[in-house]
């Protein structure tokens, strides 16, 4: 406090500086002096959510299961469940919660309402992360999604994927509708995450199993692709019934034809505009030259999605689907790959950590109607896919089991319904901790189950052939 | 609102449901569904500031002028002196000045205290993603600042880059102080802004000019690296002494004793860690298996150059230093290059855009003070530069004016000085923009002068040798 008397003229920087300066209460609680201190608190939570996802991807993948279910079973461990490491606001926790708000209260004397306010920015700012996480992940997906491989599937992957997303829809929405008497919306929502299906999983796995190639395999990934785009659809729509809190079905109509109109005019589109993409890439010659286009393009897309009332990432899904299809989708690829790495964890690592898995706790007597409710999705969600190998036709001696397991697991797309329906507001603590398990389940089943049901059809061809030789 | 009033059963999610959907104006007031909105409100602003650096960037190269330059001026442009499409609450400004607000309050219906709270959140997570930027650029630069390099170059290097710290920063701190009567903090931290020197923007037109691996290049390259480490050695120390507002010898003295550990203590334990990082890189099988050990690293020693009051950006440059002496180097090198190209964009874009020119716009006579500053500042940041020419010894025939010149350009180390300056709230609108301006005119004319001299330096040359040969 050397200067800050002996200055009073008209100096115009006296006065902005003054407040920072004079009292110390004073600077605690103001904007500027707060933010690097919101910046330690994202740093150090970031650490953490790596920490989290590259222990729990790893271990997973050591007993042979997708890393991506580490991460999300790390988030739950780093999260309101259990360390509470990175918990979140709108789930509840206030500052005091929150081990990291605590150092950062002990490293730098906090008063307790700088906390609340350094609290509430940090993890907005790291909400905005994981957002821009799955917007990234969509957008990977949908460059990954090649559509010139899913013409040629066609109809069979159309039926299966068609199967797969209305009968656990009907079944889980009808079910807890009349068997729970659930509100409409929430039911919607809780149907709609059973739509989904990994092409990430089940694609690795029977990649491992040498069944990519099979007409099983052919099946189950071009279904997926299109339970992928069935299942953004979906979500968008039921994501924007429960913004406004109706279920009107004029609405109900025209979301679903806006969402369709979207992607598929965005693809349409597309074509023209990626002549214009490559040129304007081509041209670049600064820094970021591919890339920064495409950013442009998919956040633009993301935006559009979101502000014509639907999903961010259904902009982003249908901006990969475009760019895939240019000359630059591998340079593209390679570059998106490390953002994807920084940045799809955090919304992985993010969605277990808000989930309450106490809200399941089976000694509380209070939980048992939640618990039921998650043993009635898990049922439905496989049973519903499992159906689904019974749609294929005119494909005789196909392995149908193998098909309709193929199509269990939820991987990332379930989390992607789980997490925007948290977010939302759609889905009450219960059950999104229900379909956090349902996710966890399914894809934790699903390689065994695929394993098993490959087997089998091996061990019935073996057999008829030794009948044949016989 | 079909369901609302029908459900008065104890089912657990309808109370918290119904606060989401009961009420619209409750709604809009509603943290969870304000979300979507500050999402969409992020998502806009990058598409802008992608589009601003892009085009500023391209433009400025077309020109033959660093691209920093012109993502800098570009920022200014989409900002608080232009259009207003970017602008901060900290530099004063409120949602109705932000015309991406003013987008979303169109497309959303917004009360105006929905505004206000979603540009808020809005503005700290676009800052959080800038200071994110800023942290990847420091660990950039410092991953490719080789210190064995720097071995060779030894001496020569280290004086001229303690005369090119030395010199600016007296004369512009004691000349604030003196003729201006500004405060001593304001002061030092201007003064701190003149020490840096860009290694980017100087290597670039040396390798221009075929003259990377002259003597002068060598010196100059050398000095460049050297000062960054001071330089965010003097950053550090001058941002803690911005945060406590006092000026005291024993603070400034353990400051500098503790950045210098920090420093120096961080690059000698590196020297074991790198062993681990590369093995654990290694034993790692799931996807980012080097970017994420290496984030981890990055952000906790960030984290920690905050904790300890000094600058994140300290701990990502040390980090940076660290594992350039990993054999991962270039693999690293090439997967922080895509995230740095879509983070670090984001800072100076905002730099630029958080900078109001209008308080020097000469028309107005309450500005000629910031104005005469800002020439101020300048002289003080090409002289203070040019002298350190003068400080090679040993060397007979070196080209003295080249190595000055050479050290001018500050770029975006520059900008770090203004962009953490003015987020501390030690600068105050004119001398940040002051600042600013000294950024973008030296690194102007360092280029053509550069040229200058060592056209100069060749023209004498020839003449000696036509001399000899005549």
């Amino acid at each position: 406090m050397i200067f800050i008397e002996s200055i009073t003229n008209s100096v115009p920087w006296v006065n902005s500086l003054a407040l920072t300066l004079n009292s110390p209460l004073l600077a605690t609680t103001n904007e500027a002096e707060n933010a690097p201190i919101v910046l330690t608190g994202v740093l150090l939570t970031l650490v953490v959510i790596y920490l989290a996802s590259k222990i729990g991807g790893e271990l997973s993948r050591l007993v042979d299961l997708p890393p991506v279910l580490g991460e999300l079973v790390a988030g739950v461990l780093v999260g309101a469940s259990a360390l509470h490491l990175v918990v979140f606001p709108e789930s509840g926790a206030v500052a005091g919660d929150s081990v990291i708000m605590t150092i950062l209260q002990f490293i730098n004397n906090l008063t307790p309402d700088a906390v609340t306010a350094i609290f509430q920015s940090q993890s907005e700012a790291v909400s905005v992360l994981a957002e821009l996480g799955v917007i990234i992940l969509l957008f990977e997906i949908g460059l990954e999604s090649d559509l010139k491989e899913l013409q040629k599937v066609g109809y069979q992957a159309t039926i299966v994927a068609c199967v797969g997303v209305a009968v656990p829809f009907t079944a889980g929405t009808v079910g807890l509708i009349s068997i729970f008497h659930a509100p409409v919306i929430p039911a919607i929502f809780a149907g709609a995450a059973l739509t989904a299906t990994s092409i990430g999983i089940t694609s690795k796995v029977l990649s491992e199993l040498g069944q990519l190639k099979s007409r099983e395999g052919q099946i189950i990934v071009g279904a997926a692709v299109i339970d992928d785009i069935l299942g953004i659809i979906v979500l968008a729509v039921v994501a924007s019934l429960a913004k406004t809190g109706e279920v009107d079905v004029l609405n109900v109509i025209y979301l679903i034809v806006s969402a369709t109109v979207f992607l598929i005019g965005s693809i349409l589109l597309g074509k023209y505009f990626n002549q214009s993409f490559v040129a304007i890439a081509n041209k670049l010659q600064t820094r970021g030259n591919l890339i920064i286009p495409a950013f442009i393009f998919a956040f633009f897309m993301a935006f559009l999605g979101n502000a014509i009332h639907l999903e961010a990432i259904l902009g982003a899904f249908a901006a990969g689907l475009v760019l895939d299809e240019t000359d630059k989708r591998k340079e593209l690829d390679e570059q998106v790959k490390p953002i994807a790495d920084i940045l799809v964890p955090i919304f992985f690592v993010t969605v277990g950590a808000k989930v309450d898995l106490s809200v399941l706790n089976p000694v509380v007597p209070g939980n048992r109607e939640g618990l039921i409710i998650a043993t009635f999705l898990i049922v439905v969600a496989i049973i519903g896919k499992i159906v689904t190998g019974w749609a294929v036709f005119g494909q005789p001696g196909i392995n149908r089991l193998a098909v309709g397991v193929g199509m269990i697991p939820r991987g990332e797309v379930g989390l992607v319904f789980a997490g925007i329906g948290s977010a939302s507001g759609a889905l009450d603590k219960p059950l999104q901790a229900a379909i956090i398990i349902m996710v966890i389940l399914t894809t934790f089943l699903a390689p065994p189950l695929l394993r098993f049901a490959f087997k089998q059809s091996e061990e019935i061809k073996e057999l008829e052939k030794a009948d044949l030789l016989g």
